[in-house]
C-alpha cells in the first residue's frame, strides 16, 4: 500500500513578515483529511531560490503528494516556478498549451512579458486549470503548484483534488466539558493506552469573560470503524469527575 | 554582528488535522519584525517525537531564537518537553522554580499528576513566566517554549520579547493601485533592479463581487533609513501606466 500522505510549503515573504495570514493551508487540510490523506507538515519559506529548491526536494522524497502555494504570478518577485524548474533539473520554458490559454485571453498588443511569464514553467509540467483568472497552476513530478491567492487557490484545489488517490476519510468525534484538562489528564491517559488504534487529542478552552472553562477531547482514527465504544469510555470518566459531556460530530 | 533571525516549530496534530487555525505563528511574526529579527520560517509539525527532536535540532543550529508553540499542557498528548528534553540530551525533570509556583496555586489535594507534569522541562531551563493560567514555559538554550492557547500565548511572547536583542524594525510602506499586475510587471522589476537595497512585493487583491482589482505593492528593507525615492518612483511609473496610487503606511 502506498502511504497516503502529504505536506504544504507556502512560498511567501508576506507571510514571514506578518503582513498576511496563510488561509490557504488550513483550507488544503481539512480537504485533505476528509479524503484520507495525511497531511505531516506545512512549512512556511521566504521567496528565495536556494530554500525553495532544498525544500521542494526533500518533501519530494518524503510525501506523496506535496502542495506549494504563492509565487507564480507575473512580477519579478514571483519565482517559484524557475526555482522549481531548477529543483527538478528541468528547463524553465513556456508550456505550450499554457502559453496557448493566455494568449487566447489577452488582447493581442496586451499579451505582454510579465503575462508571457505565466506560461513559463518546468518541462513535461501537467497543467491546473483556473477557472477564475486563467493563468493555470501545474503538477511536476508530485508536487502540485498553486497560487498564494486563497479565492483562487481553492478553486483550483478542489479540481485538482479530484485526481488525487483518495483513502478512507480520518473519523473523528470530539467531546466538549466542563471539566479541566490538569483534572482529567491521568484517567484520559489510561483510557489512551487502552486504545492505541485511536489518537485522542485534549485542547482547552477558555472564556476569559465568563471566567469559564473546559476541554474539547477529539478522538481520531485511520482505522477503527466506529469510535462509539471509546466515546462511552471517555463520557463515562467525565461523569465520574462530576463533569458534563457534549458531543460534537465534525 | 550576530544575525538577528528567528524561526518558529508549531507543534500540534489539531492544526495539521484542520481543526484548528494556527493564529500564533502570524501575532509572533509580525512582533519580530517590528523588533528587528528577520523571520525565516515557520514549521508545522505533528506531536510526534522523532519530529520534534530533529526539528528542534535543526532549527536550534540554524536560528538566534527558535519559538516553539503547543504540546506543554497536563495531559498524555503534551510531549513537546520531554521530546526537547531529548534533542538537547538533558534530563526531563521537575523545574523546582516550576513545581513551586503550581504546588502555591493549587489546593493541598488537588496538586495531582498531570499537574505535576506541567513543572517537567529540560534540566537547566529558565522560566517563561505565565500571568494567565500559572503553569510556565521556558527557555532552553535558544528555544523558547510557549504553550498553544493563543491569549496564554501571547501573554507570555509580550513578557519574554522584553529580553531578546532587538534591531532596527524594518522599513515598510504599501502602495495601493487599481492597476493589474501583469500591466507593470516589467516596470515594476526594472524599479526593484535599480534598488537591490529594499525589496518589492507585488500582491494582488481582487473583490470579485465590485468585479474590481489591483495590487499592493510593499517596500521593505532592513537597511535603508527611508523609502520615499522608491515610493515616488513607483507612484511615477503608476501615473505613466495610466493608474491611481494611495499609500497605506503600516
Amino acid at each position: 500500500m502506498i502511504k497516503l500522505n502529504a505536506g504544504i510549503i507556502v512560498i511567501g515573504n508576506e507571510i514571514l513578515s506578518g503582513r498576511t495570514k496563510d488561509t490557504n493551508s488550513n483550507f488544503i487540510a481539512n480537504k485533505l483529511i476528509k479524503n484520507g490523506i495525511k497531511l505531516e507538515k506545512i512549512t512556511v519559506i521566504p521567496d528565495n531560490e536556494k530554500i525553495i529548491i532544498d525544500t521542494v526536494r526533500d518533501f519530494h522524497k518524503y510525501y506523496k503528494y506535496v502542495f506549494t502555494t504563492g509565487g507564480i504570478g507575473p512580477t519579478h518577485d514571483d519565482i517559484t516556478s524557475e526555482s522549481i524548474s531548477k529543483a527538478f533539473k528541468k528547463k524553465y520554458s513556456y508550456h505550450p498549451q499554457a502559453y496557448k490559454i493566455l494568449k487566447d485571453y489577452y488582447p493581442k498588443n496586451e499579451f505582454n512579458k510579465g503575462r508571457k511569464k505565466m506560461a513559463k514553467m518546468p518541462e513535461g509540467s501537467e497543467l491546473i486549470i483556473n477557472p477564475l483568472t486563467i493563468a493555470p497552476g501545474y503538477i511536476i513530478k508530485n508536487v502540485y503548484v498553486l497560487p498564494g491567492v486563497p479565492m483562487i487557490m481553492k478553486k483550483m484545489f478542489n479540481l485538482l483534488l479530484k485526481n488525487l488517490d483518495k483513502g478512507k476519510p480520518k473519523k473523528t468525534l470530539t467531546i466538549r466539558t466542563n471539566i479541566y484538562e490538569s483534572v482529567m489528564a491521568l484517567e484520559l491517559s489510561r483510557i489512551q493506552k487502552k486504545n492505541k488504534k485511536c489518537a485522542i487529542g485534549s485542547y482547552p478552552y477558555f472564556n476569559y469573560l465568563k471566567r469559564k472553562g473546559g476541554v474539547n477531547i477529539v478522538i481520531s482514527s485511520w482505522e477503527l470503524e466506529n469510535l462509539n465504544n471509546i466515546r462511552d469510555q471517555i463520557k463515562k470518566m467525565i461523569k465520574l469527575l462530576g463533569g458534563k459531556s457534549f458531543l460534537v460530530y465534525k
